[in-house]
């Protein structure tokens, strides 16, 4: 019988992260990596292959990251865990023995109860090569598109199917806005007028009622009455823990149905650990459940877990919650509680905003408007969030907020933070945006 | 007799918080700023003067960020500080009784002891208009131009008056490569080869022996026996502390030469502070006074002292240096010490380097090789500096590790950080290279 010492089940954003650390942290364990995917598609970029990519071919995770660092891998599925043997068995029948098991195996898109939502050209968003090439095929030629949901995957599958492709594109939200879970309605708005500016017909505050089409759907009905021609259809309305092989094996699952996981990222079996959209995840401000599915997220986690397989060396500290959206030339990034999330949770908070160029002077090529929002709690004056509107650069800037909220910095902190600026690639020392919205919060606390 | 609760000298990176800071913390107090230019350059704008932005008349900085703010300002030089009277005096006769004076008084290049410096189409980088319409002049139709010093302004200066003009660029840099006091040797290997490559001869490791020629400059001779002709030179060699009022009021100077200063940003006169680079700098690290005059610390210093004016409100904690630089399409970033620095001044260290394309896919539009460097300090695992290779993004990456080290991360706690990621922004979350570079050294601390 094939053994490893650890075998990591998922092959993406958590388990490869989970294997290399173990091999890092671990260098005498031998480590097997199960997938069942012959290639990994880069999860984050699944949009992205149906306009500037142009082929899930150039979006793949390649193997030689597991090759550099010693991991062994196996394409197969795995079906059973035998915990008391400490066992796996696969669906071709192999059974490979392990001493620590974890498991990375993702999420599953959700499927609205949507009547009609199995038509033939209604799509999910499955990360599986084959199944997005269908969707590939399925748009060639295509006339018309309805996108279901306005979050980040939404909303960068509708501005990307428009690129280079005659197609009309109508993106449908049940909420006022789009990206509402991420931005406040004042940015929400803005974010709303970028999708339509990328050519997409934007429909918020509407819901799917039904999906109408003999075998092929042929239009999308909203409960306003409206309905809306169309060739395909594209849901992406989020993702749900995959825990079919975790319930199988009678792991314990949290309320919210995710694996349930110690800070230690240890499952309700001691060999056994879980990380990333399969794991169960609390909110870094309320320790209350979190519904915060990312691969930045599945990262991180998957590098606590594979840290602590033979001892206890890292501890969750809860999911914060950071990412960035381009869409045409400007890009939204979001750390942390907006201020409606915050309020919602049920602190008085503090808001600070700051605006000028992200270049000086303004002349500068590149140089574009840079708005930084920053939520502090009042009572402690700590970061809660940070929002950011701007050019390239705010997909760096939200992790230097990111940073700052881990390390819960005041308001003070922040106004007096060190940082690099250049002409050709920041605000001026005088102008940037991050200190100058902290140092408005802090004036307002005063 | 004119009167302000406040009086700041000086009206560039470290005047203006501080009177803008004076303002949002005490707003009943009046706050006049007097600064003897009529127009204030953005300082670190001046070398894209000479390229990218093309005029000086562009690179200024607007007065309505006083004007929104309360501030009157007064064009006019101060001569004198009558400390008992609590009053200064102007060029042009004006007395001014002040409650607490803000010296930002500024630097003043350091003019080297090379025989001829003072021939004529000799230039340093003083921070004026007219100064530097004379040099734009002398430019206009010069064969040749050698700049002396391989530091942040040379290197701007020799790659910017590349740009656009045909003239011949030669840098004259005394030690063996360009940007030696930001990065360690291996990555300003990778500086020089940028800098030729925008087109200047870069001569490394050569003294400037006598700037020969009768009236104006004709050729620089070195201490090798090379002859450069040139028609104009320009010395960016440093700047030194303008102290020249505070030691005509007999206000303490420190041992390096700026106004002494205590953590609160004040002389030792009680009612007068000051900052930026006039004021004595400690390293954030070692304690030890620090020669770093930059404008992103001036206007943190700035903060501080504009907050204490009348209450103890805010501490620096030194400097910490946080800069960049884009050479070509190649930007340069650095905070903290380097890893030849850190061991002189005692650290054992422990590096950690990470590289992948700062894209994903890495056939994104934009990707380039981003290269992270960490240097910790082995006793306690605390980050002590960061230098980024990389796209533009590296401009406020290197401000995520400004925040790790301001915060004192480990780099357990930085190999656990929760970052955002972007196919169009950054590296995957797999591959994020500020997280590796920590994972590799937390490993070898191990």
């Amino acid at each position: 019988m094939k053994e490893a010492d650890v075998v990591v089940v998922g092959g993406s954003a958590a388990g490869i992260p989970a294997a290399t650390t173990a091999r890092k942290h671990y260098p005498e364990r031998s480590v097997l990596l199960v997938r069942k995917e012959e290639q990994v598609l880069i999860p984050c970029g699944i949009p992205y292959i149906f306009g500037t990519v142009g082929s899930a071919s150039k979006n793949l995770i390649p193997d030689d990251v597991l090759e550099k660092n010693g991991i062994e891998f196996l394409v197969d599925e795995v079906t059973d865990i035998d915990r008391q043997k400490r066992e796996i068995t696969t669906a071709s029948g192999e059974e490979i023995g392990y001493d620590k098991l974890v498991l990375a195996t993702g999420s599953l898109p959700i499927v609205p109860p949507i009547p009609g939502f199995d038509k033939e050209n209604v799509f999910v968003v499955n990360k599986s090569v084959p199944y997005l090439q269908g969707l590939m095929g399925a748009l060639d030629g295509a006339s018309d598109l309805v996108v279901i949901g306005g979050g980040y995957i939404g909303v960068e599958f509708a501005a990307e199917c428009r690129k280079n492709r005659d197609v009309n594109v109508t993106l449908v939200e049940l909420l006022p806005h789009c990206l509402m879970l991420g931005y406040d309605q004042e940015i929400c708005s803005v974010v709303d007028h970028e999708v339509a500016a990328c050519g997409v017909n934007v429909f918020t505050g509407e819901k799917v009622e039904e999906i109408v089409g003999d075998e092929k759907v042929e239009t999308v009905r909203l409960a306003s009455g409206k309905e809306l021609k169309t060739d395909v259809v594209i849901i992406g309305i989020g993702a749900a823990a995959n825990t079919k092989l975790a319930k199988k094996a009678g792991l314990d699952l949290d309320a919210a149905g995710g694996i349930k996981v110690d800070r230690a990222m240890k499952t309700s079996d001691e060999n056994i650990f879980a990380c990333g959209d399969c794991a169960g995840k609390f909110s870094f401000f309320t320790g209350k459940p979190s519904n915060i599915r990312l691969a930045s997220i599945a990262a991180a986690e998957a590098r606590i877990a594979g840290a602590n397989l033979f001892e206890s060396r890292r501890q969750n500290v809860g999911a914060i919650g950071v990412y960035a959206v381009p869409l045409g030339d400007t890009v939204f990034a979001c750390a942390g509680l907006t201020d409606k999330d915050a309020q919602k949770n049920g602190y008085e908070t503090v808001v600070g905003e700051a605006e000028s160029p992200n270049r000086h002077p303004g002349c500068m090529p590149g140089a574009a408007a840079l708005k930084v929002k920053l939520v502090f709690d009042k009572a402690t004056s700590v970061l809660l969030g940070g929002q950011v509107v701007g050019g390239e650069s705010a997909g760096e800037l939200v992790n230097v907020i990111s940073a700052c909220i881990q390390q819960k910095m005041t308001a003070e902190d922040i106004a007096v933070f060190q940082m690099g600026t250049h002409p050709a690639l920041t605000a001026s020392p005088i102008a940037y945006q991050l200190v100058n919205a902290a140092e408005t919060a802090a004036g307002a606390m005063m």
